[in-house]
């Protein structure tokens, strides 16, 4: 099947802008570090701009003709940076469970995706995996699947920012045969998605090697050589678990940490994912060349991949962001619930209750992805001149109550059901139960044809 | 002030029951075990009991003038079975965080107990957390906090079931001094709430004396004595933190486990909380004399407490249950998360994907907590003639879809939140954001009171 072009912007999606000022209770710009702001309103610029925060006791003249949003129970904060994932791979949530990573792989999910991953596949797991985010408070997010460019096209209906990841692996599928292949067709994506046009809708892309397992040192030169070309960050699912590290060491007589070391990738814009073996020695090098971590801690816990040592990166200033990785192994995109995993994974793996506190933790699924993705100028906090990707989370539910520290709430008490509304760009994607780009109704019957096709 | 004197039934209790027939997408028995059954009903006569399990395509004339209820896109399964908790300290939830244990109870907690906690502050915060528990699934709870009497009497008129754990510990706080006025008061609740009448109403009662390095030898030894006597469970924080242990060692030279071993506590009546530090030789034990365990994942993660070894436990054939502890140290009562972190982290900490499957999992937050309270033959279960604790969690949400496995969904995906009815003992007790038995806005109005004191 023929892959998709480009489609144009969603001609609803300009609709949702407005001049708007977004009074709430609580304010939680991430930036300054550790604050919090009570009674304060954010102003949202019709070009998706963030134009002012200010107290709502002492509104700006400027302000004064600008639509009013009231949420008076609510904590408004940055949108939440899911920094790994496949999105399209929702479609097979709960398809398999309770099995170690390579049964799983090799005897359920590559079965079912070399069977039945096509661009349809790709769009409409997207598109319900974007449904679930931004339901959730997640206004950007990392992918990496194949068809990256359907991936991309349903991103930019739906209005969600993402980093799309280019796959290159060395086993055939849907998209591509060789490695070859794949990175010829990922820079034809490339290319097709690289315009202003695209940017400012809040695309970016990837190289995304799939692991050192399955991707050759001459794919790897490339990918390193097209990357600093085209300055573009690379993707990589890096000693995921021990057996990962285990095998490369017998087969080859060297940690996998340690090729990609020599074939020279170590650097800010290598976005590691997963980490869960590794040494002191390691640690510092990655410090030392600003390598960054997506850390994807349910994902871990279920597959048994092991314990990425979290407190011992943040502690070396290493940039720790955090991922659901896909629905299949988690088995949702609540980056709420994300968050407080890793939050809470981190004291316990680091036996210290005080790694990793409810700011670092939001820190984490904000600005430190955003920091990941070579984003940080345009979002990750609220701040003026960035881009408005915000969201609203209710914290008035009994579940929540009281509210002695709403950051507290946020972390360890609530879920991404408590999300309220989500603007990505300054556009009111999702309020109240209601998306404004996806048509829920029309997205079930796909997936219910989808679930059909699975369990035949 | 003055205790409470025991109240009588709410008395629109009773109003909640009918002879109703709920059909459903999947029920879910937990016995037999790793069975779903599609497009099944339960009955549920008036007097509280199951009536019959029957498939919707073919129901038993007996049951044709019922009311019925479809639940077309929902789970029907037992009630999820909160194995330890100190309900009214959800008044404390994100009071301090981010703290180890001891500093967390020591200039926090304990203090905050010391300034506020009377009958009124246990009656107000148990019915908070009674309101979150209703809402998520839990039909049956386990409390162990100063004014059990308070406890029990919100619990009859809210219509939870419970486990009221009276507590002995050697400070002195509000509601007793010493440890034998601690004994001698809860010796007096029991006799206040050991009618038939309590007990049909889901009221059992054990002891909690606090932990080993709370209580002395001779109140534990009286303990044991009345817990036999008497024919109630013993309900003990053990083997916390591996402080815990090295302190007992350095000063006793003994481990805690080793001399609760020596008072003769082993037992089917003995209920261990935690259980982080262990070694095998003590599980061996545990399982020849039948000790339970409740176990409290994201407590244990939370205050860096340490990793309990579910696994180990369970492939000895020692009763797991879940609990969440207090919302102090959690920060949420939802038991389906809780679940999910106790599935998740015995996969991470033994290190097998393949241990506490979905199944099992669900098993563990049902009949396994019924087990450990002695009330497997009533409850933890839908079988013919048990009580009809009952709940349905609804899965049509976009964020559950699609559904490949309904346990998978309930288990890996789903949230508290999806849970739309909760029947105990018959009475439909929430259903669609509604309570029958607690009225939210004066709950909420007491909390804000709390706060506000809480907070001065």
């Amino acid at each position: 099947m023929a892959t998709q072009t480009s489609a144009p912007l969603n001609p609803t999606l300009s609709d949702h802008r407005q001049n708007l000022v977004i009074e709430a209770a609580w304010v939680l710009p991430i930036v300054p570090e550790g604050v919090i702001l009570k009674d304060h309103a954010v102003a949202i610029r019709d070009d998706g701009t963030i134009a002012s925060i200010f107290t709502i006791a002492n509104p700006p003249a400027e302000f004064s003709g600008w639509d009013r949003l009231h949420l008076t129970e609510h904590v408004l904060l940055p949108g939440l940076i899911n920094a790994h994932g496949h999105a399209a791979m929702s479609l097979l949530r709960g398809y398999a469970d309770d099995l170690p990573l390579h049964t799983w792989l090799n005897d359920h999910i590559w079965p079912a995706e070399g069977k039945h991953v096509d661009p349809d596949f790709v769009s409409d797991g997207t598109t319900l995996a974007i449904a679930e985010m931004l339901s959730t408070g997640t206004t950007c997010m990392v992918d990496s699947y194949f068809f990256p460019d359907t991936v991309a096209n349903t991103c930019m209906e739906t209005g969600i920012r993402a980093q799309i990841s280019l796959p290159v692996v060395q086993f055939p599928n849907a998209w591509a045969g060789t490695e070859a292949e794949h990175i010829t067709k990922a820079l034809r994506v490339f290319d097709q998605f690289k315009s202003d046009r695209h940017r400012d809708a809040g695309i970016t892309m990837a190289f995304a090697p799939h692991a050192p397992y399955t991707v050759s040192d001459e794919a790897f030169q490339k990918i390193l050589m097209y990357s600093e070309q085209l300055e573009i960050p690379i993707h990589l699912h890096l000693h995921e678990t021990e057996n990962e590290v285990l095998d490369a060491v017998r087969d080859n007589n060297q940690r996998p940490f340690a090729r990609i070391a020599a074939l020279g990738l170590l650097s800010p814009g290598l976005q590691t994912v997963h980490m869960t073996e590794l040494v002191a020695e390691e640690m510092d090098q990655m410090a030392a060349a600003g390598v960054h971590v997506a850390h994807c801690p349910q994902s871990n816990l279920k597959l048994a991949s092991g314990f990425c040592p979290v407190a011992e990166l943040t502690q070396r200033g290493i940039n720790v962001a955090i991922g659901t990785d896909s629905a299949a192994s988690n088995n949702n995109l609540d980056m709420i619930e994300e968050t407080r995993h890793a939050a809470l994974l981190a004291k316990g793996v680091s036996r210290d209750a005080t790694a990793v506190n409810a700011h670092q933790a939001i820190r984490m699924a904000t600005l430190n992805g955003a920091r990941m993705l070579g984003i940080e100028e345009q979002v990750g906090s609220l701040e003026l001149g960035k881009r408005a990707d915000v969201i609203a989370v209710e914290l008035s539910h009994l579940n929540l109550q009281p509210v002695h520290d709403p950051v507290s709430q946020l972390v360890y008490a609530a879920s991404g059901h408590q999300v309220s509304h989500t603007w990505v760009n300054g556009h009111l994607l999702y309020h109240e139960n209601q998306f404004t780009t996806i048509d829920p109704a029309r997205l079930q019957a796909r997936v219910d044809r989808w679930r059909e096709q699975l369990q035949s």
